[in-house]
């Protein structure tokens, strides 16, 4: 993400110093938490933090990118189970950031950066890139089950965890976060099973 | 969508007039071509199509539900293909969707209104339906698979046609609307064949 810059400039914050940085994402949270989503602005969280706008503006483009940054610091980290069966693992995945979101004010928090993203390329960005590491993460529960040698040999993870991950972001969207655990059950079977006769079109 | 109201209050417009609607869709439509999203407003349609404020608050409850209407009235109507195969049926729906998008304004016009979804509640409802008829008309192309006795038998139609758009839903929010063919055919086979071998799991 940083630029090299020659050594004279580090001193003006071209080059990310850990502290600072901690420190403003650290005041972006407070802000966000105190003024709400309408009254964050990254004047307000440089005045917090004691930073210079252009360094916040530095390392994150826009709001919606230092607000990703605040939203991917504080969201809770799911584990991904283990359990030895592909479709519990992602039932139990599912079923946890579903209910994770709905009991808590992350789902309003993250389609805020949604929106934004509609509008802002960095921000559009970032959530591609932030997408993207989340797949990977989930496409981590399918290699297990490759390693099992319980996937068909053509099966591609990382395509497997995007539907996932599709599914999950466009309930989201919609604002339809009350799901039942059968409905899950289907959607996972699906994923995982598909709809086709083994020989069929 | 209307309400039954007493006979003496429909002159004032409760009850829809078609030709009322269509001059109201027909200015929303110009006023957004002239004026883009930023310059669109309830008053400015109004005014073009001499239409009472209240009478469109009253079909439509708010700026992004009648930005919808209007989408969806405009955007191109997409046939589904049936070559008898579900993967190739599958396949050109995608290409064609994503090949629309990338090459016209609907995508930010529909960009736009998922953003307006996340913070108005009525926009967010009028999404949520409009994704389960979109869901219905995908879900037609499983049954016919169906029918042919291609599917197994506890597939289920719509939440496969759900992961389908959630997939195509997805990558827009994320303006990652270059898509080669191969990686389309890699998200269908992945949705229809699904990636567990039979008998695992």
């Amino acid at each position: 993400m940083e630029k090299d810059e020659e050594p004279q400039r580090r001193s003006i914050g071209a080059r990310r110093n850990p502290e600072t940085e901690k420190a403003i994402l650290q005041a972006a949270h407070e802000v966000l938490q105190e003024a709400g989503y309408a009254g964050f602005s990254i004047e307000a969280v440089a005045r917090r933090a004691r930073a210079g706008k252009p360094t916040i503006y530095r390392w994150w483009p826009s709001k919606g990118v230092l607000l990703l940054a605040v939203y991917h610091l504080h969201k809770r980290a799911f584990t991904h189970h283990d359990t030895g069966d592909l479709e519990k693992d992602l039932l139990l995945f599912l079923s946890a950031l579903f209910n994770y979101w709905h009991r808590t004010p992350y789902a309003d928090f993250f389609r805020s950066i949604l929106a934004e993203a509609q509008a802002d390329e960095a921000t559009s960005d970032a959530v591609a890139d932030y997408a993207r590491e989340r797949c990977a993460q989930i496409a981590e529960v399918f290699e297990r089950a490759r390693r099992r040698g319980d996937l068909v040999p053509d099966a591609e993870p990382l395509v497997a965890a995007e539907l996932v991950l599709s599914f999950a972001w466009t309930r989201l969207i919609q604002n339809r976060l009350e799901i039942s655990d059968e409905e899950l059950r289907s959607v996972v079977r699906s994923l995982v099973r598909g709809v086709l006769k083994s020989g069929a079109g």
